[in-house]
């Protein structure tokens, strides 16, 4: 596996030369477009890891993914479905044509900006704070790195350009899809996106998934598997934008990118793999890290098709 | 002209049973929705009235076409061009599917929604409160009316439901379009919409446009006659919603309507009207209005076409 | 007149080489993209022209004026409405799009292809041939010339490429918005649109519009004067394609354009324009057709507005 | 297994009352809309079969997987992406609005109507009978089933009453992406769709799906691996049209819908599933027979997620 993961890192390298680093965050743009790292984590945590794979990268969107995990684990999936839907999207992440042209305004699904700012108040916690701590305290215990925090810098930066989330969650507030305060909901979407994490980080994530909500190694459930199912049944339907049908095609397994350049993926009963490659291609993935992950699961056949 | 207008109100007053009272705005579902009430004003300042001529309402969208005059007033009409589209919209009003799927991202013309938030940059005043009352000011002298003031339960109520504007404005600060801070521009906005008229105050305002800037009777100069054309061609374009076709071929006289129940219209060269009938049709515009419009242009032969 | 009208033309030629003769129909792209010709005709049958009026070129969406103007005389315009909208439209004049995402799957007016195509089985006439010669005689009969004809080259080269008008026809079919065969409904429509004419010919269908179905000089009636009404308010709000809005801003005249680079204008009460200039601008609008019209509106001040 | 699909087809038989027969096409509205049935046929070739599983329904889109295995088969994906995308897809089936307003004018995937009409010129036969038998031969091949024909009625009712597949081809005429005559494109893709199947045909088709190519029981090899899982990839993203998400979700299965009141599972690795009921959901799924495969899926844990 270790001459695997190198070799793969090795062979992929190029193509961190191809994409462009995301810059409608001012501090997004900062990240070192050349960075190729991996670590793959599987279900009985033996771990490895290959290039840069303790660069710090901001989690973005890849967070949606957890944050799914708690609302579904905090909340009956049938309240959650009466305000977003379960659905692919072809339209851009932020997307706010389609809660207009939809007849329900849902957002249509939660892992894109607008479902993922909607799924917030059904996570536990009275107060805004709590649910943000119910979030970061999971994604501590299943990385089991006490040191993960935001990245202030960040959610600075996203709170001043965060315009666009502004106005999917008024829009979603004018139709009743938002419950609670708009600027307090997008606080905490701001934070949650700001988090810093390492290819170590999401790969263990990705192996708890995998494991069906287990942690790797030791067993401990964090999480029901029903609710793990649906996290990643939705990571290969709407996990990587409006390329998810492509990415399934070329590669075949459950994954959520993210503008920081990471893809978390999750290979069920196998294991959990991390990649970051700031580099993105137009439809905001990492061009390495999807190259990466289409080698190695074609050498360790893990397409789930 | 004082028979006519007795019998277009009386003949016309059942259509008040068909429409609904605007409710998206609680402090507008109060108002009457029997109300029928016509002022006619022409270039010379001749003034008649029947209904309930008296009744104040909402000015509500109404405003967007003085609002629109004061930034062609204020500024070149290709720098406000750069932002904002001159154009005909089939969608509705308050769309903001139509930002994000044309390629310019502007919105289509200074009468939706999008459009008149945009446009407050354009007038004229360092402050956004100067901007406030330079068409504050100018509605006052086209209507003689010193007494015209913004009524505080709407302008509070439009600031606490007015979701979807700051949807609008938001999306067009991520994109460019509006300058300035957005709950600013926002609050300017929402007090227009807040001024409260009764029909001779419209009627007034559409003589003004009728005569190319010319105060009624006095010939008083208060805008420039290009202005108050292009003001005109979007009232005769854009000015009644996505029905502007529809009532272009009914009554083809450019009129701007607002869901207060108030319907604008200025005839060139003759005559400003000011019609009121709070009970509107689906597309938000007055169903007696239009039908008062309609008998009025069809006995005065109004049509411009 | 004559030396207004020479003049308007040297002023505005260099235009022409600022636009793109129109190639999607290769029988077009034959044009000649220099031309620039004028035609005036008033209500009282005085005519004027200079440049390259008697080029002949092909009607194309003009002819959807007249067309109109036939269903309007021919059928109550309570039956029309049922299928085809009289609203404004932004989107282009071949959008098949709008025909999905409309509640009604209505043709949005009867300026635009779908509206064009939809509106031909109300012409008089059972067999389609009749239909087709209903509108050819109104042309000849309202540009008393004999001689117009269909353009064999034109039709086959719309009739082989018309793929686009094929997929609204059968769309439209398949929502029951169109009645009777649709390959007989698109041959009209296409034999329609291949009428050759000159700036004379559309001047003097402007004047006519002009005059409320008046012949000018005549005064003879060749249609109503409320059908006339209706085109005339439909040339204004949606004659120019998705620039109908920009056009009436800076020349605020009825006028409906075609990609044969004609524009035909109808300034009610006073008299017909015809124009050519083959070299369209992105919206298919004659580049120096529109500064023509706008220079023209405003030295003669014809503008409605 | 045997009692178990029993069981499952008892319990679930009640949920065929709550959908409706498509009537879209006269000749579907016939079939049984209380017909409900199962086959599955494992990748060693055992068979289990319940309820209906010898009725006779109409393939519909389920045919569209074949026809993008042999598509896949023909010609290299490449050449297949210049014109088709491989990509989720939010809008209906049948849409067309999606072809004009997304960059490209390319349809959204191989499953949709459109993409699977534009995908039929890249099967292998010079003429589109060879192309038409290439796919009826290999669904011969794969059910061992010489007698599957098409259903002469259901053709015929397909061509008379298919306009709206008419407005997609020629739309993707028009643009350049339907190479071939559409007339006889359409044909082929008619006759495809009107192909009768029971449940043991689409569970043996199925099981070659979920054995990677290789026939069941015998092993011979009749499409290659990567094909396949393509195949699957594109089922379990775009299978069952716009509730696609909602069935991975609730089911975690590829899977392919038909309006007939198929659906076709193809588990990877270990077996097809047929299922049949007749009577449709809004989305155009059989109801019952989400349900069956839910259960199944459920008590046999045969989700991939």
């Amino acid at each position: 596996m270790q001459s695997l993961l190198d070799d793969v890192i090795a062979r992929n390298r190029q193509w961190t030369q191809k994409g462009k680093v995301a810059d409608y965050i001012p501090a997004l743009s900062t990240a070192n477009s050349d960075a190729l790292g991996i670590c793959v984590t599987d279900v009985n945590g033996q771990e490895w890891a290959a290039g840069d794979a303790r660069t710090f990268f901001s989690i973005q969107s890849i967070v949606k993914a957890v944050t799914l995990l708690c609302a579904l684990e905090d909340a009956p999936i049938r309240s959650i479905a009466k305000v977003i839907s379960f659905e692919v999207c072809s339209d851009s992440f932020d997307s706010i044509a389609n809660l207009e042209t939809s007849r329900s305004h849902k957002p249509l699904n939660p892992l894109i900006n607008s479902g993922a700012i909607a799924i917030i108040p059904f996570i536990s916690g009275k107060a805004y704070e709590e649910k943000f701590l119910r979030v970061v305290k999971l994604i501590r215990q299943m990385t089991r790195n006490q040191s993960i925090e935001v990245n202030d810098k960040v959610y600075k930066s996203e709170t001043l350009t965060g315009n666009r989330n502004r106005a999917l969650a008024y829009y979603m507030k004018s139709t009743g899809t938002l419950s609670g305060d708009v600027e307090e909901v997008l606080d905490i979407y701001f934070r949650l996106c700001s988090i810093e994490v390492t290819c170590h980080d999401i790969a263990r994530i990705g192996a708890v998934l995998a494991g069906d909500g287990l942690m790797p190694g030791t067993g401990e459930a964090v999480a029901n598997p029903n609710s793990c199912r649906i996290v990643k049944a939705m990571m290969s339907t709407c996990g990587m934008y409006n390329e998810s049908g492509a990415f399934a095609t070329s590669t075949g397994i459950p994954a959520k990118s993210g503008v920081g350049g990471g893809i978390m993926a999750a290979i069920p009963g196998k294991m959990g793999i991390g990649v970051v490659g700031p580099a993105l291609n137009s439809k905001g993935n990492s061009v390495a890290g999807i190259r990466v992950l289409s080698d190695l699961s074609s050498k360790l056949k893990l397409s789930i098709y």
